[in-house]
């Protein structure tokens, strides 16, 4: 049990945290934060916070549990923000998409307090965001990667390990490289596509048309292309290598199929469909309770 | 009211358009026949057709309705074999995903009998295929093309109009150039990309690991990955051009957002995530009853 949880950045991720901890008895106050002082009041009026904080540092004043959910550019100004009142005793944990620049900017911004951080991210997201849509149930069966450092305080990492596990999320530990390499291939790339996808029928002549005709196959093939931009654009940019590289495999084995297309090779083409289709269609998203998956 | 429906082809579309006439109280008998017999075999033990025919062309005979409900690649041999009953007074319908090869088989085959076809391209389908995944709920609340010939009857346009109308599908009518591209953009193309996707991840060293962490954003993007290969390879194949002009608009727009990337140029990154972004938030499936979709 926390005596108080505060919140940086009210939004999807940060007020169904705050919403999933109620719900859970595991917090008696909220306090949170948000760049835009309507977003905090909304958060306020919504009942997802209790108190609206008039800063990053007075959202942590005290708080022993600290979420930090903003975009991952954001990261090393808001540890700076906040950095005099990170203390033994507080728990601070962030929710970012990626891991490696997360945990650098907090061994520069934290430097000996960085014990305290358990760098976190929970595998969960809808296309719509804002406090608005914060959900009690979001981290409800679904995976939380944990990426502490050498210097994390080993009590913190079980604490934060329990705290996940109350809310209902599978939880992992990796390390901060392999994490951005993984989540490079399942998730920043497909959304990568999944924009570049939409906007190039969109954009074209007839794409108004076009859009019109489409069904349920394109629904979901493009609903993450609703994804937050500036979300988005943090991850993209701050993972980017990783990126480039999955990217460069994708290319490849699209070329490889519209090579036998070109060809008119149906026999290879077949082939290459078929061992796509049969591993899509033996895999299943992982979650702690099989069948819960909301 | 039709006397009895001839089914050629027992898989997951032929399958859901018998039980959704039979359900539509539309049909007295409906006659089935699949190149496997043990399939036909099925589709009557499920109660998906009334009675197993032997061939192609016995599925015809008595029929006053027959539905084409095989690969696409497989229209012209079994116009072949069906030919000689198709005649006046049986109305002849396909549901295949791409239009042009058919009408020119069509052409090809029917001759002067080819009055008698209307090609129709139904927008529905499951990731799971064959008859066991039958649903006369498959067709409603979805949209259908005919994309009916010169010598189309159009008597026999209107009464396809009205079957797919009774089973619940909104009626366009298109030429089957502007079908095949407008649906190489919005679902040929996605679906080439999503089987190059899942294999490229799939097929690396890290592959089974990286999979196993993908969350509900993966998983709705690859949905269709797991669409069948025969159907797939079939219409990738038969509308390559169209296809491989969309995959191109679709490369230049994945380049342009690479660039920004490799440039560190968040800001341009953002404007084009969050044009994307917005035009698909404001997308919505059509639907002839608005909310209605399954």
């Amino acid at each position: 049990m926390f005596n108080q949880l505060g919140v940086i950045g009210c939004g999807l991720m940060g007020g169904s945290f705050a919403l999933a901890l109620k719900r859970a008895g595991l917090v008696k106050r909220v306090v949170g934060y948000s760049k835009s002082p309507s977003t905090t009041e909304k958060a306020r009026r919504l009942g997802v916070i209790d108190t609206a904080a008039e800063s990053a540092l007075l959202a942590v004043s005290g708080s022993d549990l600290v979420l930090l959910a903003v975009p991952v550019a954001a990261t090393e100004a808001t540890l700076k923000a906040i950095r005099h009142l990170v203390e033994p005793g507080v728990m601070l944990m962030d929710v970012g998409s990626t891991k490696r620049d997360v945990v650098d900017a907090a061994r520069r911004v934290l430097k000996d307090k960085v014990g305290c951080f358990v760098p976190a991210h929970p595998i969960t997201g809808k296309e719509v965001s804002g406090i608005e849509n914060a959900d009690a149930y979001l981290y409800a069966n679904r995976q939380v990667i944990l990426t502490p450092l050498a210097q994390t305080d080993a009590a913190l990492v079980q604490k934060a390990t329990d705290v996940w596990a109350a809310i209902g999320c599978q939880v992992l530990k990796m390390s901060p490289e392999n994490h951005d390499a993984a989540f490079a291939a399942v998730s920043h790339l497909p959304h990568l596509l999944a924009f570049a996808y939409f906007a190039s029928v969109a954009k074209q002549p007839a794409g108004r048309d076009f859009l019109s005709l489409a069904g349920p196959g394109f629904r979901d093939f493009t609903r993450i292309a609703a994804s937050d931009p500036v979300m988005w654009r943090d991850v993209l940019m701050s993972n980017r290598e990783e990126i480039l590289k999955q990217s460069q495999r994708f290319r490849h084995t699209l070329d490889a199929l519209e090579h036998v297309m070109k060809l008119g090779n149906s026999e290879a083409l077949e082939d290459l469909i078929r061992n796509a289709s049969e591993m899509r269609a033996g895999w299943q998203m992982s979650s702690p309770k099989p069948g819960g998956s909301r």
